[in-house]
């Protein structure tokens, strides 16, 4: 019974999810369309190349989770979008400097030409930094928060989840990891970095929000954590066994680079026991918020079974 | 008489800034210094980076601006540094991301090789993103506001002067001159965004630590419009009749692309007679404050009279 109780609730997490995610992007276009109207001049280019990069694709995933950690706290959910959109521009800026020819070297993003390749190297690399620019001028409007002091703490959070001690350095030690190579330890604290960064952001920005004590946080630190990793080594799996199609982009890219990766230190079948191993754990974090977690419990089940 | 006394003030004036200037000069290095220190792992490469293209070099002309307007309203020190080294964050962000191959393709920068050459293009685009993040960083921090509110403010000009609407929006625009031949009005809008909004900044940002309401910011905001335009007529005529030597970069560029400047749609004479009336103009902005104002006028002095 124990089980078949689990079973339903996941299946009706899965649709939550499922729903949230929808709404979350139809909501992430929109704020996109209203906030990047296309100018009659010379900048014309550098407006349709962000909105190329920002509209219409990827699974969201970053403000789903910043909406489902708002759900613990009962927060407004038009400030859960602003700080999602924020997180969001972050995320797309970070994906277009990552497949510029000099970084990754991709022609194919969510299922579409990557900026450089539809439009150019220079109005990419403009384009990523009016987005960087873009996430904090929408985090520090009073529309977020009416606590300025509030605000100030959540650009403090995604500077640094951003920059050198988190998705940046990360994507730096990811460019080392093609001659050196890495140990496990290193691998996981690349991306810690790299990807753990954003999403621990992702659960912090509700509880600044919701002025909830540091000390009340360990559980979504944990979840943070736990997801992060796991997320990473699913696409590590995806990487390997995955539907290019489905992805959206180039797969099986980390071997033909000679790097290490959770799957090459760990094999297949640890490296998908530890991702599940890391899911439920993510989970029984959250223990004590009992069902007003069922989106973020949706949303780690989803981080290992998604198929891109 | 008059004429003598205010030869005496300008060649006081220019002491002053000769002074100011070493002091500012030494405090970002110091700043840098401590706030880039190089860690022991993989991201080692990426702080060097930061540190080649931040330390030791360049004018350090926008904290001067912002130092020289905190003397108006006899601000923290402390903070108008913190505030200066944002926007030389944000400055010397923008001058890597501007040298890369894609975009002006410079070798050379302050002197120096530029971050591409001494390192590789993925590491100049990530110590430019890491940069970009750091001048928020150093905004949201209680040292350069006790007020958020104050911090958010700030916060929210910076990202409108380095975004689409102000230096990304005018590098654009630069971009596109290369295939389009831009009238002046058209020229005159490009510096405006491409310079012009850093530099509004810098005086603006001391007006909102002091809470000057908007309406007596008139005279600042003049006077930040006209030393931006002759600082860019000045950069076109150094392009032309500079020494490469003293520049530290490559210069005779613009006629090379083909680009029309002030230079070009003016001619030398006319420029250099708009570039003095436009100082000329911008001190009178400085009227009502006296002596406080001297370092200010010295500044809009040195913008035409420097050779680098």
């Amino acid at each position: 019974m124990v089980r078949t109780d689990a079973r339903v609730a996941a299946g009706g997490g899965k649709a939550v999810l499922t729903q949230a995610a929808k709404t979350m992007a139809a909501a992430m276009d929109d704020a996109f369309d209203a906030l990047l109207p296309v100018p009659e001049d010379p900048r014309r280019k550098l407006y349709e190349a962000m909105r190329h990069a920002a509209i219409g694709g990827g699974k969201r995933l970053r403000p789903l989770l910043v909406r489902a950690t708002g759900d613990l706290f009962h927060l407004d959910e038009d400030a859960l979008v602003r700080v999602g959109l924020a997180v969001e521009c972050i995320h797309v800026y970070s994906l277009i400097h990552d497949d510029l020819p000099a970084m990754d070297n991709d022609d194919l993003r969510r299922g579409k030409p990557t900026v450089h390749r539809a439009f150019d190297e220079a109005t990419a690399i403009l384009a990523g930094d009016c987005l960087h620019d873009l996430a904090f001028e929408i985090l520090v409007d009073e529309r977020t928060h009416s606590d300025p002091f509030v605000r100030c703490e959540l650009v403090r959070a995604l500077t640094k989840a951003s920059g050198p001690v988190g998705m940046a350095g990360g994507q730096m030690m990811d460019l080392e990891a093609e001659r050196t190579p890495f140990d496990l330890p290193t691998v996981t604290r690349l991306q810690q970095l790299k990807t753990g960064a954003i999403i621990a952001f992702c659960v912090e920005a509700p509880a600044i929000m919701a002025h909830v004590p540091l000390e009340a946080r360990t559980g979504l630190h944990g979840y943070a954590r736990d997801i992060g990793l796991a997320f990473q080594i699913a696409d590590d799996l995806l990487d390997v066994e995955g539907d290019e199609a489905l992805a959206g982009k180039a797969l099986g890219k980390d071997a033909a680079a000679g790097k290490q990766t959770f799957l090459s230190l760990l094999g297949v079948a640890r490296a998908r026991h530890q991702a599940q191993f890391l899911v439920d754990q993510a989970k029984a974090h959250l223990h004590d918020y009992g069902d007003r977690a069922a989106l973020l419990r949706a949303i780690a089940d989803f981080v290992v079974e998604r198929d891109r």
